[in-house]
């Protein structure tokens, strides 16, 4: 049997990761980051799919004081309120984490080499996203290329979403039953999903576009 | 003036990168992790290091347990004490971290930015190592390619000592005027380098063949 490591945000994208990984019978292990995200909301989502999943789960806590400047992890800022069509158009947004997911798929590399898993899974695309470097599948096709080089274990880096839209990943999603009430998908935390961050509106688009109901909606 | 983040263990690679980073005319933004090895005197040779250049420091706490397997983060297990002639011709040693210099450079990266620098410095090199996978050439290459990919700012990683041999290295670092004596190589920490492990041998060896005394000897 096969060993992966899926980052796990607790978001719809790396939920569908998570259950990918297991439809294909591997092991999974999940890996969490609390980098100083404004809400502490998504963790738990994080923590609710690892245990419906039967997933190991890593919570690694990054200090890192350079990050105050995204407006994800300081909640005295506004988030962004851009309309759908909009997104992902203009410049990187405020909410851009710098080097969010190469650092996180460096800590998931550190962690497969050490537990001996052969891959490494996340969640990104960039279809429907916000525009962030570190989404695109140019970015994540070289960074595999240095995590083979890199590693003992050659291990390998699968962005199985990467090309997908929104209303894909929601049907992936559903053909593999995630868990969909237990996502967490919003920029702001809180009870309700705020329904004005990218995050909720490129989730809302996902939803309709695949003729589906979000259990949050 | 450009700026640069280099990544500064306290030992003299990281040592010789940080004065030639200066001699550059580089604004410096030195980086250290604290990721739970066996010593912390290095960290304080860092620190040291970064106050004598002129450079601000951040220093980044990185708990990651599943470390815990390299005898470098283990004070409990026995460093590998291996003929000079032997060092890196083997398999990979107890003293490997997995996937360390991935997730440091990776860490550099969001430093620099969010700082607003153009590269990213480090003392990787593989000629007089013990080695790891994530010293290779090969690897840093392919990593720069993800780097500048992955950023806002199209940061480059710099690995200027990448061929060179440790004389080279300690021809490098007199040149330079680096404070040799505020260094330190040895894995084992105390009060004196123990002589005995990969880093002080290959550090010994590569003095002797420079044809210079080490302050620490």
């Amino acid at each position: 049997m096969k060993k992966a490591v899926v980052l796990l945000s607790g978001g719809l994208d790396s939920a569908a990761c998570l259950y990918w990984a297991k439809a294909r019978g591997w092991r999974v292990v999940a890996l969490s980051v609390r980098y100083g995200q404004r809400h502490a909301r998504e963790l738990r989502s994080a923590r609710s799919l690892a245990r419906r999943a039967g997933a190991e789960l890593f919570v690694v806590r990054l200090r890192l004081s350079w990050l105050a400047a995204s407006s994800l992890c300081d909640p005295g800022r506004k988030l962004p309120d851009v309309p759908l069509s909009k997104i992902g158009r203009g410049p990187i947004p405020s909410t851009y984490v710098p080097g969010r997911n190469m650092v996180f798929t460096a800590l998931g590399l550190s962690l497969a080499d050490a537990v001996g898993a052969q891959a490494v899974v996340l969640g990104a695309n960039a279809l429907d996203s916000s525009g962030y470097p570190d989404c695109r599948p140019e970015f994540f096709k070289a960074f595999a290329r240095a995590a083979k080089l890199g590693t003992r274990g050659r291990i390998a880096v699968l962005a199985p979403l990467a090309k997908m839209d929104k209303a894909g990943i929601v049907r992936l999603a559903l053909r593999l039953g995630v868990p969909l009430d237990l996502t967490w998908s919003c920029y702001k935390g809180g009870r309700k999903p705020c329904g004005r961050c990218d995050s909720c509106k490129l989730r809302a688009k996902g939803f309709k576009k695949a003729g589906a109901e979000d259990p949050l909606a």
